[in-house]
């Protein structure tokens, strides 16, 4: 690539060969949050931070803070993050501190680049925890949740977060936040868009459907006296599909998965009497998730009258909203993107990010960058550096902009609270 | 029941129910071959063995073995055999020698009544060892199978057994060998039968396949851009349910189940990368299973085709012949059916049992009795204790037949050897 970009994609590359080198062995995808290489990849990045010029710092929530203070404090913060999710999001946005001090830029904002701790779920079986910590969202119960005989208070403790004011922690001063991801998806790759501006974040709902037939012997059992719960499960799984297939031809992303799927007793002679299946679904409009569920709890019904099974009413173990982008940031991401001379599409996010958390206190919004064949949470994850390098010199001219933008706001609230 | 049965029917549900209570606690259907509960069963059986008068030896194979020597040894033996498996079958053979000392019958054939050990799949995860290591059928790699530290040939020692003669145990001496077994299906209960007598053992094959699809983010993949493998193996396990459903409809007993099902990585927001699937198939006719086996190949590419994964061609990890009855002890069953005013039927089994191994060696066939409502392989198993013992009065009669018809052929043989 050789345009003239505000941001180094050599040193973009640089980091994200570090910081993939930095895994574990036979496994050069994974790097799990709370590991020792977690702390090995997270002390390179504060190390970069501070060449940068940042001060450093982890907050309550466990996350890497790095701070560029603005000339007129007052303004509140303008705040890029990311994480290792993919590892994009945080060089980008440690980029673009790097390209604010190349230029001897002076923001008027403070700016704080941060390395979130644990967005995918983690060893604790929860997810995002550092945006959730950092905004006083994070489910105190969850601080009791134990594995290999660490509960995730002294997890949160041992990255150098403290667990004991949590509950407590707000961050009003944020005016803006922003954050760099892959796709996880293949439009804009076939689109040959450079940048995806982020509409929302769809909710994500998970539902657990329970099929029970009859243990029977598979050999002597005549096949019209079963009630084997292997079938009706695969005739639900395929309904569910077709479901989610004719309603994602809609406007707006709708997707359902059935994920996690086993039966009992599985054992090759015996006709299967149950099986449990998790449905992972995601909507951008929350009235297609709604409708969807209608949907199920009426289709179980006839389809376990249809096989001679009983199907407890379908049970949503979580279920999340939708979140939308600020409308303003929206705007100004779009107005980055001609500015560096990016082809950009506004498209919604299927997959759940630390930005959700945060824009449930604070204007924020994110954009994509095109990965290789829309892969991911799979080993062929890849996404071009060229691409990220654009993706980062977006979030510098958007940073740059909000700068200047976001006074007029905060000159409204001059409290430096906001209310969103 | 009033019946004037020649055998005992209280003796029989005295010994059941002796039997059903040395079970594992919590798990009053469960007495796994090679415990301590299955050695404090046999010995249950051995006492009772020689209450009735027979001298007991354990063979090398592990079987538990009571004769009552006939009054012309050179004819051979005619031997009656069966296991815990529902308990019924040994407890009827059991019963026939008793009810031949009350009446105070000398046969001419010597008479052997035969707990085989291990029918079922056992700890080692094979079956029918005492069947086939009493006729030097079972696999010698099979003696250096571990479970639990202990190897089967320890195993087989342990009960009494002797492997380092097995592989060259014959019975070129048993004249006919007669099995009671419940009949682990409806038909006899729903057409008000008595006893079903087994026209043919099914033959069982066991077909692997596996389903590669591809891992995908479970929010992000749009539904029409997915290779999801468990979908396609949901459309598999109906076209499967189906396909065997129309072959069972036509004449000769054939089902075919799925009973173990698996898929990876099963995550809930990974779409299911593979799917791997066992097949259970039962054919009284080879040729159904053939035909079955042909469809299947050729209906795996083409739901590859139609989903865009892809299978490897179906592997069939086990692969048993039909076992007919010999047509002779058969006609010798409805002989003694019609003498104890039994109402019978002939019927396949759809089940595999130890007659098939003996089969392979000498005249064998089986009969059926009722099971409530068919369930067997479950805690809900049951059969009344009068089906058990109109049953065993049909044994007794039989073998009394055999007695006399089998000595024609005895004859025939002067050297005793059976080369059927």
């Amino acid at each position: 690539m050789s345009r003239n970009l505000p941001v180094n994609a050599d040193r973009i590359a640089w980091d994200i060969d570090a910081l993939a080198g930095t895994t574990e062995p036979g496994h050069p995808w994974t790097r799990r949050a709370f590991s020792p290489l977690f702390l090995e990849g997270r002390a390179y990045i504060e190390a970069r931070m501070r060449e940068a010029g940042l001060g450093t710092r982890i907050d309550a929530g466990g996350n890497l803070i790095g701070k560029r203070a603005g000339i007129r404090p007052g303004l509140g913060t303008i705040m890029v993050g990311g994480r290792f999710d993919g590892i994009a999001g945080v060089v980008a946005a440690l980029e673009v501190a790097r390209a604010l001090s190349d230029r001897n830029i002076q923001l008027d904002h403070d700016l704080e680049i941060v390395d979130f701790l644990a967005e995918e779920v983690s060893i604790f079986g929860v997810s995002c925890i550092g945006s959730r910590g950092m905004t006083g969202q994070l489910p105190e119960a969850w601080l009791s949740r134990v594995t290999d005989g660490r509960d995730l208070a002294k997890g949160i403790l041992d990255v150098g977060g403290d667990p004991s004011i949590l509950m407590s922690q707000r961050r009003p001063d944020i005016a803006g936040f922003l954050e760099l991801h892959i796709e996880q998806g293949p439009v804009l790759e076939a689109e040959s868009k450079d940048i995806g501006i982020v509409t929302a974040i769809a909710g994500i709902t998970r539902i657990e459907i329970t099929v029970e037939g009859r243990a029977d012997h598979a050999g002597t059992t005549p096949m019209d006296r079963r009630a084997d719960a292997l079938v009706a499960a695969s005739q639900l799984v395929l309904d569910i599909r077709n479901a989610a297939a004719e309603r994602a031809k809609m406007p707006g992303h709708f997707a359902a998965t059935v994920g996690e799927f086993r039966i009992e007793p599985n054992a090759a002679n015996v006709v299967p009497s149950k099986a449990v299946l998790l449905i992972d679904g995601r909507a951008e409009n929350r009235r297609d998730m709604e409708e969807f569920c209608v949907w199920l709890n009426a289709h179980v019904i006839k389809l376990a009258a249809t096989h001679g099974v009983s199907i407890k009413p379908p049970l949503r173990v979580s279920d999340n909203l939708p979140t939308p982008g600020d409308a303003g940031l929206l705007e100004t991401l779009e107005r980055a993107c001609d500015t560096v001379g990016a082809r950009h599409r506004r498209m919604a996010s299927g997959a759940g990010h630390d930005t959700a958390w945060i824009a449930k206190m604070a204007p924020a919004a994110m954009i994509f960058v095109p990965c290789k064949e829309g892969r991911s949470h799979s080993a062929d994850e890849w996404a071009e550096n060229d691409d990220i390098a654009l993706g980062a010199a977006v979030l510098f001219a958007a940073v740059c902009d909000m700068d200047k933008s976001l006074q007029t706001i905060s000159q409204e609230k001059p409290n430096g609270t906001n209310t969103r």
